[in-house]
């Protein structure tokens, strides 16, 4: 264990990152964050140095694994005050307060304390549903994570474009059925797709995420990177996904060691 | 063998399709078929009865793997006057004359003689690369078949929105590197791509091939398929290829039978 000053509030517990020592804090009653963040935080292009953003970050999961990939400045916006709490503490706990900045507000008026074209690099792991749809009986954090109630798809795309750099990189995870509107929104706002990468949990089953990257001002050509099959033939994770969640301590492929 | 009449010319061969006795005209020197036709013909939803069109149609490979699958009309475009040959003769020669029709123009004046909105399902392999690009010392025939000269992506999926009826499908093989492209298209054009699926030479390889198909007038939601992955880890055809390639006479699953 570490031994950085943790504070918990109720219900919250402290889960190990299982990466690099790093630890995040988390509450079922408000915010635990996915694979899908996982993912991302390991597909973006990052720089070694310079400015990254993450945007919509919740407990701050994302710039807390971008850590282990770069010595990049990482500032990250939530527009949630609680989870922006916690994201802070969990930041000190892991003693970045350095190298990531959490700031609470709405990414749609970030630009006015950041500047334009600032970051080299921005990830965002958005709400995958227009506000309205799904489950209305959702507790209000799991509904602003879930749902697009503090910014549609297109605002939260133009916040990008106007924060990344020209020939910066925004990456970008989401569900797959909303592929054609995502493209042609990024494209809309200048940010031209360039790798895209689907997740199937099956090699036979559909794909339930998919990875964006795209440049700022880019030339439109994109690759179609090898599909990423979560589950092997054995319900177990596959090798990739275990160097992903493990890195250099990944135990035996195949085998997921929840006691760690 | 099959015992229609069969008339080639200089330098043409006729080639077993491998399913339901079909054989197709080829010639080194004009055209052949490629596994994209292949793909197509089998991925495209086709209604049991009713008209399909089929545009670019080369040797008209696509119409006589459609006939396996369906009891519709098919008619056929093609703008060379030499395909558009060898695709009739080949229709004769599998005695399909009353199923499959061949025109010989260009996809952009067909509504003239064929009406708006009057066909249940088209497909179409269209030139992948816009004209002027790659290998300029083609012969006119290979230049014609890969390059946009009669007709751009833009041309040809109007050309699809125009013909098909409302709750039509329209089903394409292309290159993924223009994905965004092609999918910012469909929807301007009111073909809302449903079913989209990669194709990838090897499990770990960069997609070299996507199929999509769209519903004219449909609902924005689209289905990203199991990816296709053509060779196993042994270089063979995978099972599923073989099914395609062989259907119920498939041999033994990873061997090629080319003497067939």
């Amino acid at each position: 264990m570490m031994n950085k000053e943790v504070t918990l509030e109720p219900n919250e517990r402290l889960d190990d990152l299982l990466t690099h020592q790093l630890h995040i804090i988390q509450s079922r009653e408000v915010f635990s964050f996915s694979m899908d963040a996982v993912l991302l935080a390991r597909f973006a292009a990052v720089p070694p140095r310079g400015k990254i953003l993450d945007l919509c970050t919740g407990n701050g999961v994302i710039p807390l694994l971008l850590t282990t990939r770069t010595k990049a400045q990482i500032d990250a916006v939530e527009i949630q005050p609680r989870l922006a709490d916690m994201a802070r503490r969990s930041v000190k706990a892991n003693g970045l307060d350095d190298r990531i900045h959490i700031y609470e507000g709405d990414l749609r008026d970030f630009y006015k304390q950041s500047g334009h074209g600032n970051y080299d690099a921005i990830t965002v792991n958005p709400p995958y549903m227009p506000a309205g749809t799904g489950d209305q009986n959702e507790n209000e954090h799991f509904a602003a994570a879930r749902h697009e109630r503090n910014g549609t798809l297109d605002d939260i795309v133009a916040a990008c474009a106007r924060l990344v750099r020209t020939g910066g990189r925004v990456a970008m995870v989401h569900r797959p059925n909303r592929l054609v509107e995502i493209l042609e929104t990024f494209r809309k706002w200048k940010l031209e797709p360039k790798r895209i990468r689907f997740v199937h949990p099956h090699a036979g089953a559909e794909a339930n995420m998919v990875l964006i990257e795209a440049a700022r001002d880019g030339k439109p050509d994109v690759k179609l990177l090898p599909p990423m099959i979560v589950y092997n033939e054995q319900r177990q994770y596959n090798e990739e996904l275990m160097r992903i969640y493990y890195g250099d301590q990944a135990p035996e492929a195949g085998t997921r060691d929840s006691d760690k």
